[in-house]
């Protein structure tokens, strides 16, 4: 197909498409004279694909096209599709306004909880460096707060990330798909986690500070009182446990 | 203190300072003379928030300045924080490429999450509509595996917003300071948890693809074989169950 009908196909408009062909986002067409060029159902869906890393997962161009790239690589193993995944991973130049002394604390804390959540990582893991400049960064502004709660907040990543393996578990069989469930689930999935985050904390906030709406007394289910007397426990009557009497029997 | 002062004081270069003057991003200096002004701790405090919003935050300038006017606006209620921190929502234009059935479908999904978790929120939160938004376009790239278990994702986003509303717990007496605190953990918790993210993904892959490390036989707590036989429980035996005696005392 031509370059009008990839974009009525898509939705993405010609001016856009070309600018993805410069910035390399999407491999050219095949060339069919001068200024000519012709695509397939591939350029298609990764046009799609870089649309949507870039505006609903808030990629940087650059960001989108070493993602892109590396789904190209024919390494399709699991863990070459987690890779992928992970180059999206923010990243950003350290400030060099925060405290050597503050990194240097937020590297350790780093540490202690890969430690204590008995996670086995690669050596320098990107993350873990975002996660450290991150930390320092809260301290630099002195906010703490986020830092001493941090084993909950690894808890809670922690169901994210087994319900983010059961996503490609389930399609173990073709490692195409995987890696590009994984790169989808990942970039997108970080834009619908941060929204889901803002529809809770905007719940939690009414329970916990709104004073019309404080929580009554607990909802659990109503056991029945027990009568109160010697404890009927202590001497079992056989025909109670006998399944073949029916007590309520009578005749 | 001159530009130069607040760049050395700030880590932050002097053309960025100018910068952001341009955008707004930092109010003017006291003017003291033809292209001269001076800045005091205020400007200091607020280019290091403004620093850090952008470059570890991920905020575009342009929602990094609507972040900052709000902070600015002296409505410091719990909301009034909540209200500035959800300025800051990864925002985009909806994919005018997803089909409007894909968009009503996850409109509709969202819907029955929030009425499933009994979270009670503002008719239309921007973060219900970016949820929706970036389900349809999961959806539209052929990937609703995510969409499978959002259920699981909102319970451990649950999690979060509780140790989120925690954090400004403690410091209700500032709102100054809870809006700021409320900022930050959210903007900058943002890039923190899906590092964290990152991290537990990698070693969930691990546990759950490195054939190396298979995990052995369920490590529960081995209970001792039932011997094979009769059905003991069809006949009570009425010292069975008196506690006070001790069925292993042959004594």
């Amino acid at each position: 197909m031509r370059i009008g009908e990839l974009s009525r196909r898509t939705g993405v408009p010609v001016a856009t498409i070309k600018y993805y062909l410069r910035e390399g986002l999407l491999p050219p067409g095949e060339s069919t004279g001068r200024n000519q060029a012709v695509y397939d159902d591939g350029h298609a869906r990764r046009l799609r694909l870089a649309r949507a890393l870039i505006t609903v997962g808030g990629l940087s161009v650059v960001a989108a096209r070493e993602v892109l790239e590396a789904l190209a690589v024919p390494d399709r193993s699991t863990y070459g599709a987690l890779a992928v995944a992970h180059k999206s991973v923010t990243r950003h130049d350290p400030d060099p306004a925060v405290p050597e002394e503050a990194r240097q604390r937020a590297a350790e804390r780093v540490r202690r909880l890969i430690a204590d959540r008995g996670w086995e990582l690669p050596h320098d893991h990107p993350a873990a460096r975002t996660l450290t400049d991150t930390l320092a960064t809260m301290e630099h502004l002195g906010n703490g707060s986020f830092a001493a709660r941090l084993d909950r907040f690894a808890a809670a990543s922690e169901q994210i990330a087994a319900a983010d393996v059961d996503c490609v578990d389930e399609i173990r069989d073709s490692p195409e798909e995987m890696a590009e469930t994984m790169i989808v689930g990942t970039v997108l999935g970080d834009t619908a986690l941060s929204a889901l985050r803002r529809l809770a904390q905007q719940d939690a906030a009414r329970r916990r500070f709104a004073p019309a709406s404080r929580p009554g007394p607990a909802a659990g289910p109503d056991l029945p009182q027990k009568p109160e007397g010697p404890d009927r426990t202590a001497v079992a009557r056989p025909e109670a446990v006998r399944p073949d009497v029916d007590p309520t029997d009578n005749g």
